[in-house]
């Protein structure tokens, strides 16, 4: 191998009037499972086709131009069309494209993106984060989190401490396991789950489960009190940790009350149980800040991270494991017997550290935090003047408003009625994703948006709004 | 975005000799949690720093060359250094580095991997692959196996169908439900596994469980037919689906006898029960077949692929859905709660498209079935003329061979003398990754092999065996 080699030729890129919509919608139909879909429905109208991406932006097939504000499914942080990334992938898989890390061998960008992870994790009282232990995704990496809290326990002769405490709404990834810790009754349904030792409490959803006159303070210390009260019911003893999502993101942007998170922390403190921050989405810059618990008051013992950390370009996840656990886990010795084929792979682990490189060199986590941040809390939050929203709120990069019948009297439509579907197929139809979330729609766009796009989405966002209260005005469906 | 973006600059490659090795093994100590791994030990002996790799060959940080008879960990199937694969996902990249395909949306490089997938399958009687379900490694994918399993019972009328039947000594991947799948008790000794409704027979290891005497065609039978008694002793109408690897990798290279498979055909048609073909290893070439099932007289309901896909490249898995499961879950309608973020991500879809593409190019598979496969069995297996080896055998391109103390009394060493791990220090002091589990010595070379490449392996290995039996006699170990 010489260096001339690691420079890609030009490429043919296939562009939106090259392709054949229909032809390859047939060959989607004929043999493409898709995840989280109704075939037999999905087949009666054909997929849309997205075939390239830059910036902001994607195009489908028949040449659409669409402002992408989940940015790809909350991964492409950097935004599309970033040449580095693409350069480290090449010349790390020109290098060396895989080795394991099992029979006590290593590879530079593993160890690398390791140290890089734990610089970026500040430490908070007497937490801090030494080690990382990668897969490929956040739902292997939540298995990870199952497997060493409770191997934790086992290494202190605690062997009965198993249970593991999640939310009902919370997401935690597709595996059994994350299915499992995931709150979703659609995913319970499906397979036999939850597997045993996994528990829920409720979720600190102030829209959905406050009381009448409740104040958001006074919500979310209740919320979380439901904790404490789960652990009573358990007995101490038996649990193993907590996890949950600071922000919950495919339950719908449930942003909890500043008092929730400070709370859990008291209670897990007071029964020496693990926390588990599920971060996500909400690490690397999402929320302002490279990892979502420096702003939430919280010290987690472990956090579940994935997409942002490659801006989606190339699967990889992973746990940071604060030192709580990793000096049990090394300082006790034996084999922990769990990883995957893939962890730690360089390229995965190459592009990671040039999508954090890029993100550092260009402020895009400070921008977040300081810039664009509050200006999307400003333009969206104004989004509560349209009839149709019932509440609109951001936390950093993300946000959700909820759809509602009558706004003073907070009365939901029927869910059978659809209407979140019935927004999304206006934001399609006019140049924006937006997701669905029952009647909440959401958002977390890619970090590298300026201010003129902000009023631009939002702009979009209104024109949907308007369109949808139009489309529900003709059937009849609100006055 | 224009063309001109699509030409990667040239590289500025770490070789060996810019690595600072101690730098490296302390970040690497001090940050970085290796999979199955004793830290405490490993600190004491620093990692093995793998920078480079070209071919069939690895280097390390000290400039050591290595022949890598394991294909990293039996995925680099097309071998390192292949500049169709670095291409194909700096284009992917720099077009569409991510879509997610949840919403009725999809991408060009899915699809065509589907399709191509779905091509490479051939149909055996009633049974073809008409769907693929993408994840990012054989683990998610197992676990998919087990969710989709479960769900096409479900959609029958047939609920109580939830037990998944596999093998002691198995290895599907190190999820909650992989790892409870596989048959590994180390693995089941940490994390309070397995989960509920799975259950294992023994395994078909001629070496290990043949009684005296006994021929292995008829062994062959009768190991099948554990699996019969254990859907008995459960129930047939509770037996969801029975899952092996047609060789078992992770287990020790343990090929069956040839009577195996068409009576555990016989055995899951007779009680209708799916079969699931964990083809994680053994596909792409591995055996030389696309796809194992062909040279086994099996029919899978579904196969579980992974690492050689991409050769390793980028991390990418999936399940091969026959058409028996594939119109129930399509035909019935209604959506299969069940996915991941990177199911269908276009960069690995697209490097698994020019690596089968480079495979089919190059005839690999062929060449596996015909030429070098059948030149590896014969020179691995005039190893059996080796003091220390009871018996070398070989399928395709994995091969196993067992260190014995005796092997006219096939007597085995006490465990506790770790023979194999001493055999693999010699392996890497030589120049050889090879891989031990207990005293099986085993390895999985990648399918460029050359014949000439082949002499230079088992020229190494049995310098390697002569290192490890002078070794043992200098101990005092061995007469």
């Amino acid at each position: 191998m010489n260096t001339s080699t690691l420079i890609a030729p030009p490429a043919l890129v296939r562009r939106a009037e090259q392709q054949d919509t229909q032809a390859i919608q047939a060959l989607d139909s004929a043999h493409y499972m898709h995840p989280f879909t109704d075939h037999a429905d999905l087949a009666t109208r054909g997929s849309r086709v997205i075939t390239h991406a830059d910036n902001i932006y994607v195009w489908d097939s028949e040449g659409k131009k669409i402002l992408d504000a989940m940015s790809g499914l909350w991964c492409v942080n950097a935004g599309y069309g970033r040449k580095e990334l693409a350069d480290a992938a090449y010349q790390q898989m020109m290098t060396l494209p895989f080795y394991n890390s099992f029979f006590q061998t290593t590879n530079v960008p593993a160890v690398r993106l390791a140290a890089k992870l734990t610089s970026l994790a500040p430490k908070v009282g007497d937490r801090s984060f030494t080690h990382v232990f990668f897969g490929s995704s956040g739902s292997e990496s939540n298995d990870t989190n199952v497997r060493m809290a409770r191997r934790y326990w086992d290494l202190l002769g605690q062997p009965q401490r198993k249970v593991i405490i999640s939310r009902e709404n919370a997401y935690h990834g597709s595996t059994m396991a994350g299915a499992s810790l995931g709150g979703m009754s659609g995913m319970h349904a499906q397979g036999d789950l939850p597997i045993p030792n996994i528990t829920h409490i409720g979720q600190p959803h102030y829209w959905e489960n406050a009381l009448p006159g409740e104040s958001r303070a006074d919500f979310g210390i209740r919320a979380a009190r439901w904790l404490e009260e789960k652990i009573l019911e358990i007995g101490p003893e038996k649990v193993a940790a907590f996890i949950g999502e600071p922000v919950q993101g495919a339950g719908g942007v449930i942003i909890p009350p500043e008092t929730y998170w400070p709370e859990i922390q008291r209670i897990v403190d007071k029964y020496g149980i693990l926390l588990i921050a599920d971060e996500v989405i909400c690490a690397f810059g999402r929320l302002g800040h490279w990892f979502a618990y420096e702003q939430f008051g919280i010290r987690p013992d472990l956090i579940t991270f994935a997409k942002g950390v490659t801006s989606g370009y190339i699967p990889l996840g992973g746990v940071m494991v604060g030192n709580r656990v990793a000096e049990v886990l090394i300082g006790q010795g034996g084999e922990f017997n769990h990883g995957y084929t893939y962890s730690g792979h360089p390229v995965a682990c190459a592009v990671a550290l040039a999508n954090l490189e890029l993100m550092e060199r260009e402020g895009l986590v400070d921008q977040v935090r300081t810039d664009t941040g509050p200006y999307l809390a400003q333009q969206f939050g104004a989004l509560k003047d349209h009839p149709l929203v019932g509440e609109a709120e951001t936390c950093g990069f993300v946000a959700g408003l909820v759809l509602v019948k009558d706004k003073e009297q907070r009365t939901m439509f029927d869910p059978d009625l659809s209407v979140g579907m019935i927004c999304r197929r206006h934001c399609f139809g006019n140049g924006l994703v937006m997701r669905a979330v029952g009647d909440r729609m959401i958002i977390a766009p890619p970090l590298v948006m300026t201010r003129a796009q902000i009023d631009e989405m939002v702009g979009l966002i209104r024109q949907c709004l308007d369109a949808t209260l139009a489309e529900l005005r003709t059937k009849g469906l609100l006055a």
